[in-house]
């Protein structure tokens, strides 16, 4: 709500409210023009002249050329009385053409009456576009551009930013089709004027906006030439039941609540239990093997004391403050103990549980958000495996413990897909800030989690698995926050409609279109993951890599084979092998055998002592023109996997010393030792990898796709 | 050469004689009319009447509709003097129009000379494609096909087929491109007529194919119709310097040779040492310490013994005959061995040593290439590892050893690669048939390799790395054989233009465009593997899976998440979730719990007992309208790793030996037990994958589209 005079949406709420009171849920054509006009969308302009020096000022304020028309209720067929004159050029023409229409017109019928000569503006070529805008359940209000024409729809070549969009989003859009080139000019032809078009869509986006009840938009076609953009056509529908959004709470209340929830100085285990089998006993045996310093209140209705500590009937019993209360106990005792929760004020319930939503009890878990609502009371689940947050030696759940200290924070809206995490990083020697269980989500989401750890300090990536965004707004907007200083990823389940169709059965949720993620995440700076390993080896490895400093990457390798692939994985990831200089190229040719190829990648040709690894790569992070090296490893006798790895991680240490802080990925071929290699190499800084030309490749490609969204490139 | 009567070629031949001995490199227009005329191939229809009846029946002979113009050397503006009549939709209006324009004609020139009036068929609209031929390096004659217009150049949405091309192989370009449906007729259009589309290509095809020395043909654009297809336009490119292709082996000749250098009875080392460190030394060791039980015969210049073993001075002193000769001498003693082996009459040469192309001796590698030429020997590399073939017990190569016997044959153009190979396969506990260095590819290449594995029984799948394909049609005709029988699996390095110049670099190699090389391989059976990792998993999955006997696959899964993450791999893979009749939906939900969601992935929920899973799956395979199971395993404590692996080898062997024989593969989301699981069910046939919901579905979409080609489904 805004105090300030607004002309402009002033004009609209009037149409849409006479359409409203008409019960009608589209506008008429002269409608939708007056919302553009209202909005500074360009339309054709058109006019009535009573005189030949009105028709040449009208034509004036529309451009050129313009088609003259007679108005007459007694003249029908225009052209036949010489009523119509097309391509009118310029100011003269204009004059000329009214005298013309009129005096054909008198010829042709004496009596005439006539009103004046119309001026209208004539759409002329140029190419073919669509501008408009959607209502998506989870993201809201969505501005959308693509070529028109069948074929693109056909290609379903189309890109969505969210409502509103700025001019720089506006124009990434153009960029955002696959058939961009076409906007640039092809076979001669001109380029639009992006400014233009930008334009337009910025205009569409702040009026959908402005007015959540126009529900969708088309500006279909909107004729891009080189002057301009006008938009031939416009149809705009509306909804007057548009639900609100949901309340947002501020940042600096989910922070307080989420700082309580995920590093507690106190927390209480409701269901708590000595009996082995039960939840409640792996919760506590999770609790108290992890090593958690803070006080632990067992709660159970008889039990006087469980595992040598002292147990409460109730958390009202328990004489200090408690920050969270986890839960293992059957869901239908659930909605109780949450609320003596409440009335003890502890800042969040970590509802393990299931039997709720996903199981069809839609009611039972709208009771607990209720609770949740009324005591202020956040809810993590329920449905879910609990959480581990590391740095306090906290194993919040019934599964394995995990313990080893990190910088990844994981969280997945499923139970086996935590499992996998689990595995995954003991497999692979994952250290993990958090990991987080977020199952049916009936309160804490996505987007609470980012707010926590954008301000933990030993989080530096943050990796989701999700199915649905209840909201996609809030998300988007904490995403482009924090992804502005630590690395968001994210595995979207079900893209694909059959994918979709298996979330939908899964959570309830409605799984939207997936290229409408895509450009989300991407205007959010989120970095999105294209498979489960791929998350798990982003999480990995995207926190120990530096930032680059620039997109000239450079390969060095001993083998040749794989530096065929690692080129083709760059290209594939978007990352742009850096041209040498004439100077570079005979630097590296100076360490390598004279049939070594030059250029890059740089072949240093199988068989080579460590020397020339030592070299090569030294030579790679001294020189600041290069900003980051992909190592391709070839286990030979003369340099084996471990005195490779010893002495790639010497010099990556000795230069890092000298502030020659670079991205470095390996990609490892030979036998098995190269597995310890490639374990050596990551935990010293190198994410490596064996038998893969592609993983590294990826894993710097995440880094420099958040560095990009985030503005550092 | 054919001694049939074939007027079509001579006509086309008399036209490019013509235009040889007129020196030029490219046909006018009513040269490519006469060419397309020739063979078949539609261009607008045209010839002059000199009466009304003529005039019809010319027009009958090319459909309607018809243009008629005036043909008068006196006449220069038709138009004006009514000499034009386009849209004549019939046979009277023929005649009429003829009548008409001469009577015009008259009235405008009363002397002018008429030779009579041209009837010429009227292109009209339908969709404009393009057909084409090139001539590739590699794969010789291709034809291509596209949309036309600007959009398409600017997509470069265009498939390739090699020439000449069957039936089958034109309509599937059909459906080949992007923008395929385009043409089946959208927003309310006609579709083509594939039929004569087809037609087109084929002949197009045969045309390039019969001559050589047309190098590039256009037809561009084509207008595609519900009636047919009409070529407006032709242009047609000739080279008469073409070079003939190499003279192809029979594949007999092939077969015997490799069957003697890869299944040896004797064989020689040429530089045998008792040396360690030195080459031959680890040649040696491998032979003897891998339990190679044919003949060894070490070649040494001084020694009498080596290893336990009589030595030889030369091949030509040994008394028995020798199979295969492997060399570990320098390169520039090569050239005196091998033409002594080829005195010897032995079949191949294992060419380990480098200095030849691979660092500018192209000289020297030629001189090998004269020899076995004269001699018939056939030479594997130079500048390889040597090859290994576990069923003999063979490790020919300077390479750690490896013995896992199994039916995976793999070979790698690079030593890098091909240690990568060795290190995956002892990781992963591969079986494998044979590991083969191609290196420089002297003479042995990979069509050679899938003649020797075709008939070799102990080989199930071939799986091929390659930078480039020194013939690609002989590749190509031997992958499109072999592929019928076996799955061919091909990692085509260089596929971008970055990683094709680091190709070029490497191996002096020209990288071919990718989008042939894709659309070739498909026409070839061959399935190609998108990164290194995956053709090693390809290699390792598909030839334990059985081959499916059709499309409906099942997933069946106890988390939920890992449904929703198979069924987007399921679609990214094109596969297909089976949609469940009624009676299999009732049956499958009998053993879930009732919230568990019904459909198509069966989600058994999480938490239940081994007997949930042993029901559904058995289940599964049970019904003989469900072909391929996808399992989703969630690590808990009711249903731990090995008891679900156990289980589910149970259940599949107890189908199977009821003839119920479907593959099967599983995502194991889990801790780090779910690693033996996985390794115990792959062991058992059930190739499964710890932490990746992606790697199964893509094993079993890789078996899929092997027998999709193999005309198998």
């Amino acid at each position: 709500m805004t105090a300030q005079p607004s002309p402009h949406k002033d004009a609209v709420r009037k149409i849409l409210d006479a359409v409203k009171a008409d019960k009608r849920a589209s506008l008429t054509a002269p409608e939708g023009k007056l919302v553009c006009d209202a909005y500074g969308i360009p339309v054709p302009g058109e006019g009535v002249a009573s005189s030949a020096a009105e028709a040449a000022k009208l034509a004036d304020g529309m451009g050129y050329p313009v088609v003259l028309k007679i108005v007459s209720p007694d003249i029908l067929h225009k052209t036949e009385a010489g009523g119509v004159i097309v391509g009118v050029k310029d100011a003269a023409a204009a004059r000329e053409g009214y005298d013309k229409i009129l005096a054909s017109a008198k010829k042709y019928k004496a009596d005439a009456k006539i009103e004046g000569v119309q001026v209208q503006q004539m759409l002329s070529g140029g190419t073919e576009v669509i501008i408009g805008a959607i209502t998506d359940g989870s993201f809201g209000k969505l501005v959308a551009f693509g070529l028109g024409g069948v074929l693109v729809e056909v290609l379903k070549d189309v890109t969505f930013r969210l409502a509103p969009a700025t001019k720089q989003d506006a124009l990434s859009m153009l960029d955002g089709i696959q058939a961009h080139e076409m906007l640039h000019g092809v076979r001669g032809g001109d380029p639009v004027n992006r400014d233009a078009l930008a334009d337009v869509i910025v205009k569409v986006s702040q009026l959908v906006s402005d007015f959540p009840e126009i529900s969708e938009l088309d500006l279909n076609p909107v004729f891009a030439t080189k002057q301009g953009a006008i938009a031939a056509d416009v149809r705009i529908v509306l909804d007057f039941n548009q639900k609100p959004r949901p309340q947002v709470r501020s940042n600096e209340e989910i922070v307080a609540a989420m700082n309580r929830i995920m590093k507690p100085d106190a927390l209480a285990v409701i269901g708590a239990s000595a009996e082995t089998g039960k939840i409640g006993n792996s919760v506590m045996k999770n609790l108290i093997n992890g090593g958690y310093k803070g006080k632990i209140y067992p709660i159970h209705p008889k039990a006087d004391e469980i595992m040598g500590m002292k147990a409460y009937k109730s958390v009202k019993d328990v004489p200090g403050e408690i920050d969270v209360a986890v839960f293992a106990i059957p869901a239908q005792f659930v909605a109780a103990a949450l609320t003596e929760c409440g009335e003890k004020k502890i800042a969040g319930a970590v509802l393990i549980p299931s039997g709720f939503a996903e199981t069809g009890n839609v009611k039972g878990q709208e009771e607990l958000q209720e609770i949740g609502r009324k005591y202020n009371i956040r809810l993590m689940g329920p449905n879910i495996y609990g959480f581990y947050y590391t740095w306090k030696d906290l194993c919040a759940t019934f599964c394995t413990a995990y313990d080893v200290k990190g910088s990844a924070a994981l969280s997945s809206q499923s139970g086996g897909i935590g499992m996998a995490i689990i595995g995954f990083s003991r497999s692979a020697k994952m250290g993990v800030s958090a990991i987080v269980g977020l199952g049916n989500k009936s309160d804490i989401d996505e987007d609470d989690l980012l707010a926590f750890f954008e301000q933990d300090d030993n989080t530096k990536v943050i990796a989701q698995h999700c199915e649905d965004l209840k909201d996609g707004r809030a998300f988007a907007e904490a995403a482009k926050r924090v992804s502005k200083k630590k690395p968001v990823i994210v595995l979207k389940a079900g893209r694909t409609s059959a994918g979709a169709k298996a979330a939908s059965s899964h959570t309830g949720a409605l799984a939207g279109n997936d290229k409408i993620y895509e450009d989300v995440f991407a205007q959010s700076g989120v970095v999105r993951a294209r498979s489960l390993r791929q998350m798990l080896d982003f999480a990995r490895g995207v926190p120990i890599l530096p930032t680059p400093k620039g997109e000239n990457v450079v390969i060095i390798t001993g083998a040749g084979g794989s530096g065929v692939l690692l080129s083709d994985a760059v290209v594939d990831n978007g990352l742009s092998l850096m041209s040498f200089p004439k100077d570079l190229d005979e630097a590296f040719k100076k360490f390598i055998p004279p049939f070594g190829a030059s250029g890059n990648p740089v072949d240093i040709t199988g068989g080579e002592p460590p020397k020339t690894y030592q070299n090569t790569v030294k030579l790679g992070l001294e020189d600041d023109r290069i900003h980051a090296l992909i190592l391709g490893y070839w286990h030979t006798i003369v340099t084996p996997p471990m005195v490779f790895a010893k002495l790639m991680v010497e010099v990556y240490e000795e230069m890092r010393a000298k502030g020659k802080n670079k991205p470095v990925v390996a990609s490892l071929a030979g036998d098995i030792e190269v597995e310890e290699a490639a374990d050596y190499l990551y935990q010293h800084g190198i994410p490596a990898y064996a038998y893969s030309t592609e993983i590294p490749v990826e894993v710097l490609a995440a880094k420099y796709k958040w560095a990009r969204g985030a503005g550092l490139l």
